[in-house]
């Protein structure tokens, strides 16, 4: 019986170490690498790189390979709730239980970090291939994917879309289009970055697009539910927030059990797109039901 | 006899080409592209993508090898004034004679322009390698390059120390230390990178190095002078503003004099890093006199 918990914990402390390897070298008595590392290491799920590790383990990848990914794309999402946070954005004040960046340090600080966070992140995959690895064209693809999901065709427009749409009713389709590129673009270049380093052919690649897309979804509903529902104590953050702002959510829009009806049918397309892998794609099958199941 | 003026304007063109076609595929009707477009085509000197081609130029490359380097340069100097300018930060309303990009839009979409320039700016150079022209290596060094001179060891830290600079009188060595990473780094960059893609020596990019590193400051030494005795509007921009804020500046530390003779001995190192290059070397030249001389 595949144990989700124990892997969870397993992989948590990969990303962790390495993340604090790329940091030992930096000048820990600076403010502004203290807030980086405030951010990056305030206990985060680590979904992104556990989707890109168990990705990689799925078509029987290396894991080494793939952990400067994994990295750089937990850089990324913290920069980006580095930013979200703040006052000219969400202007959230606690974040995972803890203040956030800017509050912590102050808007300046906050902005910075972030920005080196984003920076560190393709510098860190630049320097993952040494010299006759034969992995730089790999490394290269992995820039060209993440840049891509994050950017201003991905997450950075969904973050638009997104306060965009604060204080008017959005439909379930335009909804779908947000978070699609919010949140749904870099979870699936997690899973394309994690498969980049074994030798997959282009239908496995869609396959694991086919999951990433589905699971993307289904993370972001489950959040909604959550914001209505869940443990505040958990979660390290108040509930009913979203309703509080009248932001359009999963359980706004369809309704709170229609919404967890969504969630379990996202969850199902994922699996059954990887019906055909083998039992190494345990994890990921595992992390499709965990993602829904989630108590924070 | 060499005609600055004329290749200024021909790199200019070279490089404002090449960045609208970057953008030609974007939806250019999205608020965040016409906010990254509105900060990048603002009229700016293109000092860095010029220096990164005019090093390419002088140990014999190609310029269409290093071009997408100066466009991502470009992108990576813009985001940097876009969020500078924040009123987080130096909270100025005006840039090259223009309103700055948080008055133009709204504070929020300055932000993400600017995170999105920061990420564009590593797309463009993960995807300006092809299949199979062996230079995957070399745009990864590229990015390599950048991310550091950019990141939390570079101008983010340069930016951080300017900051906690305010309010308080700097030596001239402090005040050296600041701007070699807030200018110099990325001016330094840009000279190793128009230079890596032709095959030079060690000791060819170790004179690029110092050829960057003085004309580096005296560019700063020079800004400094400009804001005491430009002309606003020739720069865009009011005069006198370092010595209302109190701020350290080359002419509050040297004094103006000095601070001129120190530029031009910067501007003679930078020549005679040179000296053993050939006519190729010069617009490099003419670019270390014109940085000294320039009015705006």
């Amino acid at each position: 019986m595949f144990n989700l918990q124990k892997y969870i914990g397993q992989k948590n402390q990969l990303v962790n170490e390495a993340l604090e390897k790329i940091f030992q070298s930096f000048n820990s008595s600076a403010t502004l690498i203290k807030a980086m590392q405030y951010s990056l290491m305030a206990g985060g799920k680590r979904i992104r790189p556990i989707l890109c590790l168990g990705s990689a383990e799925a078509v029987g990848g290396r894991l080494e390979d793939a952990l400067p990914a994994a990295c750089a794309l937990e850089m990324i999402h913290t920069y980006s709730l580095i930013h979200d946070d703040l006052p000219a954005m969400d202007d959230d004040a606690l974040r995972r239980g803890k203040p956030t960046c800017h509050i912590a340090f102050d808007e300046a600080t906050a902005i910075l970090a972030g920005d080196a966070l984003l920076t560190l992140a393709f510098e860190v995959l630049a320097a993952a291939s040494v010299d006759g690895d034969n992995l730089t064209g790999k490394y290269l693809e992995v820039i060209r994917i993440i840049a891509g999901a994050s950017g201003c065709r991905g997450m950075i427009q969904g973050q638009m879309l997104d306060m965009a749409a604060e204080s008017r009713r959005l439909t379930a389709g335009e909804l779908e289009s947000m978070h699609a590129l919010k949140t749904g673009a870099l979870i699936e270049a997690s899973l394309l970055c994690g498969a980049l380093f074994a030798d997959t052919g282009a239908h496995q690649r869609e396959l694991l697009q086919t999951y990433a897309r589905n699971i993307g979804l289904a993370f972001q509903v489950a959040d909604d539910i959550l914001n209505v529902e869940g443990d505040p104590d958990l979660m390290g953050k108040a509930i009913g927030t979203d309703r509080q702002h009248e932001k359009s959510t999963y359980p706004s829009v369809l309704g709170l059990e229609a919404s967890k009806k969504f969630a379990r049918n996202l969850v199902q397309n994922a699996l059954k797109a990887l019906e055909n892998f083998d039992k190494k794609a345990e994890p990921l099958r595992a992390l499709a039901t965990y993602i829904v199941e989630r108590k924070r």
